[in-house]
């Protein structure tokens, strides 16, 4: 078990030597084939040294911005980057090359490297770079894949997260993935990158051991199926809150009576040795057999019992039927109840709900209306089904001071040459208004001034900006070691990413539709970008 | 780094002490918190060493059979799970217990469960556990969120990768996709398992290392971008075949002028350069700037050259704009310059293409017409995109010998009782025709008798077979130690799988609207499943 808790309250510098990748897979083997065969071809070039900037963004995205994540595990990957001797003897396997190519990868570390990276849990627009790296052409070049991995899962599913956040609004979000992620760091990241959108905790308690985020669980079906009735249990007593034991069995069974239910005998004794295990936490499934029939009247007999012993019972969990209607007619029958009995605490008791749930079903749930204050999303959370991949490319911009363009048959494949800053603007509003790319040359522009800001590409799409405030985006986080600050506590990442989604303008935020946030170039980088352009492009003779 | 290439290669029973998950992610706490609630009320009951069986299964399949994958990875965790003393104190902050709880935790192991599983590599149907897992009823539980995660995803991949290869039939696949996996194991068990459903390399290089997988991989078009001309290369000079050491650049240069090619000369420069690196694997990327104007041409100049020098140049990459143009249109070029030049060899070069394939752009290049002969696969072969989760479930079918089901107001949701064992059935052309459940206590079905087989929920639903021969799918892989034999090299698994999926029957397998596949059950288990069924709903009064 590796020491994630102790760095992240560590973040000095002196523990720098310390930091290592969360998962072990992640180091400089993992990585394509083709960056070595290229950091061979460059060492052979004796172009290994040149000095290139490399570019890591998305071109386009489902929501209409994403969140960065993951910066922490690139610093923690680039802190521990070599190949070690075994790793060295399996690539003479692959590339035939002269032994002092594989010295000078024994040799290579990322000392000259300088990485520039948006905040962990910032908002971020297609285009604008989400890493900056920079430093010797093969280096930068072996860096690629892991970084890529690092950033894009983790990306694409602290923003799902946050559409979940804002499909469901103030309730309860729990991430239930685990077994359905992709692998095994797919169900970790998930939890880990969900907290930092806005989910409230996690059933995986691996991930709630490292990341320090809260767990939460109750039982599953198969805990109602081993019971068969209440002579099963090992004892019909519970201590009370005031630590008197007495008798609870007969009690519930009497209330029951009381009630004129008629319920499954092996779930009311799951339920009572739930509440007997956890009276304080007495959260259950009541769908195994019967939702209406039997298991929320089971949850009500035992929910009476406990307020009688002076515990709070917290609620029941949905996992299947209609969601609106079950959830509504589980509440009016323990409103019922509460109002039958005089027992106001029991209308306070929480509706969670499971089974499959997505984006689509939780719209589609507060438009039927339901009753539900809990929701546990696993599959689609984790697995991002609507979008299963952030499209995050590693593009080269510059080198030897030399800018670089890609251009390509497609579009929407072109890069933007050149190391670039990048700066939100802000309006008079507050909210953020454009983001600003400029060459990293140029005077960053200032408060008060007015901005003339084009569209990259079309060049009839332009607009003026006088910022009431300038933020610059891209900070310095690896400069050969980690810059002090970059490691945050997961809780402070998730408060920042909770804030930079309320700072959005309402119609950019918005679920169906959302208006484009614009990313432009300054004046320069435009001219400089289309200038290449033409230059790259042979113009096609036909014939 | 661990050892997993040793292990592959050792499974021999004294090497078994020293299995490990490879992903060190994958231990006890890699667990939901209710299997951990659940284990604390059956210990509290005294319930916890009540004899339990679960099944693995999964309810329904985008295609017609999954691939089952990953019982290595089940069995090297089994051999590993404890909870380790920090897990123990990690704990006590989240669940209340007694001291005796924790205590019981600290010297858990799964010495006395017994997994039986489907060979590796095997299709599987939906209801036929694909693990049936028994003994004490809390160890059990405790294992289900692990299993289903290590299983879940990658029997979807081996699956998905088994379709690509349907969609292509002979060609090559390669499997691109760790970048855009989800998480660093996402793109691991990815390279494993794809391999394993029938793909022939992967470009991850640590996968290559611990799985003993081909990888491929030569160039991005960065590395084209660093060129701007021939005069940036070193030397000028290559090796022949024969180790004469010839004036390279000057011939191609030469060539290109005489066929009248003027193409980008930084992208001619990349190409010479990594012909020097590797003059026998010349495979270059041709679509950096403009691929039939410059890529392909210049491929062809360096690609001639080659062969004069006695290499024999493998062929170039497409990585956008229309694939079945550009592969027509590029072999046609290099067809009418083969014959111009009287090089036969050169029409022996292969065309690989890649650019955010799936299955449906595979198909329909496939009606278009194509050249392409390799197919370069990444991010909808590793996201799955057409369906990211497999659906496994684990649930409980069997208590202290008495038989359990889930009744769900989801008929989809209901699951087959009792422990139970599964075989398939042959017809006379040699084709699976069935999968038959039947009760672990019943007599085994015998080759030549007439078995009466039936859908396990629909009445009318009934087959009569005669099989030619009886394959039982369960095989104890765990008996509280591992079972010899139950590691395979991956190589091995791929072979059978690929014979698995030639044993099905055309019509089973074809990619659109395939017959289903029918699984079933004997006659003595559907009574018992419908007795049952009546037994557990309670009939609803309406009023």
């Amino acid at each position: 078990m590796n020491t994630n808790q102790d760095s992240f309250s560590n973040c000095n510098p002196k523990f720098f030597h310390e930091l290592k990748p969360t998962n072990h897979f992640v180091n400089a083997l993992l990585t394509d084939l083709y960056q070595l065969t290229m950091a061979y071809c460059y060492w052979k070039q004796g172009r290994h040294e040149d000095q290139a900037v490399f570019d890591l963004f998305f071109r386009k995205c489902p929501f209409d911005g994403e969140f960065a994540a993951s910066l922490e595990e690139c610093v923690r990957f680039l802190a521990t980057f070599q190949f070690t001797e075994s790793d060295i003897q399996f690539l003479k396997n692959v590339i035939q090359a002269e032994e002092e190519f594989f010295d000078w990868l024994r040799n290579l570390d990322v000392s000259q490297v300088v990485v520039y990276g948006v905040v962990e849990g910032s908002v971020v627009f297609p285009l604008v770079p989400l890493l900056r790296v920079e430093g010797p052409l093969a280096v930068c070049q072996l860096l690629e894949t892991t970084l890529l991995n690092l950033i894009n899962y983790a990306s694409l599913v602290a923003t799902n997260a946050a559409r979940f956040r804002l499909a469901v609004g103030e309730k309860s979000l729990l991430e239930f993935g685990l077994r359905r992620a992709q692998g095994a760091d797919g169900g970790m990241s998930a939890s880990r990158y969900t907290y930092l959108g806005g989910f409230d905790a996690t059933s995986n308690v691996l991930a709630s051991k490292l990341f320090a985020i809260p767990c939460s669980g109750t039982h599953a079906h198969s805990f109602v199926q081993t019971f068969s009735d209440c002579s099963q249990l090992i004892t019909t007593k519970l201590l009370d809150s005031n630590r008197n034991e007495r008798e609870f069995v007969q009690l519930v069974l009497e209330t029951r009576e009381k009630l004129g239910y008629s319920t499954n005998q092996g779930e009311l004794a799951a339920f009572i040795s739930y509440a007997q295990c956890f009276p304080d936490k007495f959260l259950v499934l009541v769908d195994t057999y019967d939702t209406l029939g039997s298991g929320v009247p089971n949850f009500i007999c035992v929910a009476l019992c406990l307020l009688e012993f002076g515990y709070k019972p917290l609620g029941i969990r949905l996992d299947s039927g209609d969601l609106s209607y079950l959830s509504k007619a589980a509440r009016k029958e323990i409103s019922r109840i509460s109002r039958l009995t005089g027992k106001s605490e029991l209308n306070q008791v929480k509706i969670a709900a499971s089974n499959d749930l997505n984006e689509a079903t939780l719209l589609s749930l507060q438009q039927q209306g339901h009753e539900i204050d809990i929701f546990g999303i696993g599959t689609h959370l984790v697995t991002c089904q609507q979008q299963p991949a952030l499209g995050c490319v590693y593009k080269l911009v510059e080198i030897n001071r030399q800018p670089r363009i890609k251009v390509s048959e497609d579009i929407s494949k072109l890069t933007i040459p050149c190391s670039k800053n990048a700066y939100r603007l802000y309006g008079k509003e507050g909210y953020p208004l454009v983001d600003l790319l400029t060459l990293e040359t140029e005077e960053a522009p200032k408060v008060g001034d007015k901005i003339l800001c084009r569209h990259p590409y079309v060049e009839r799409k332009r607009c003026l900006i006088v910022p009431t405030r300038i933020e610059p985006l891209l900070k310095m986080i690896w400069n050969g070691k980690p810059v002090e600050p970059c490691l945050y506590p997961l809780s402070q990442l998730r408060e920042f990413c909770k804030q930079e989604m309320s700072c959005l303008r309402e119609d950019h935020r918005r679920f169906l539709n959302p208006t484009p946030y614009k990313v432009s170039v300054s004046q320069t980088l435009f001219d400089f970008i289309h200038r290449l352009w033409l230059e790259e492009t042979p113009i096609p003779e036909l014939i």
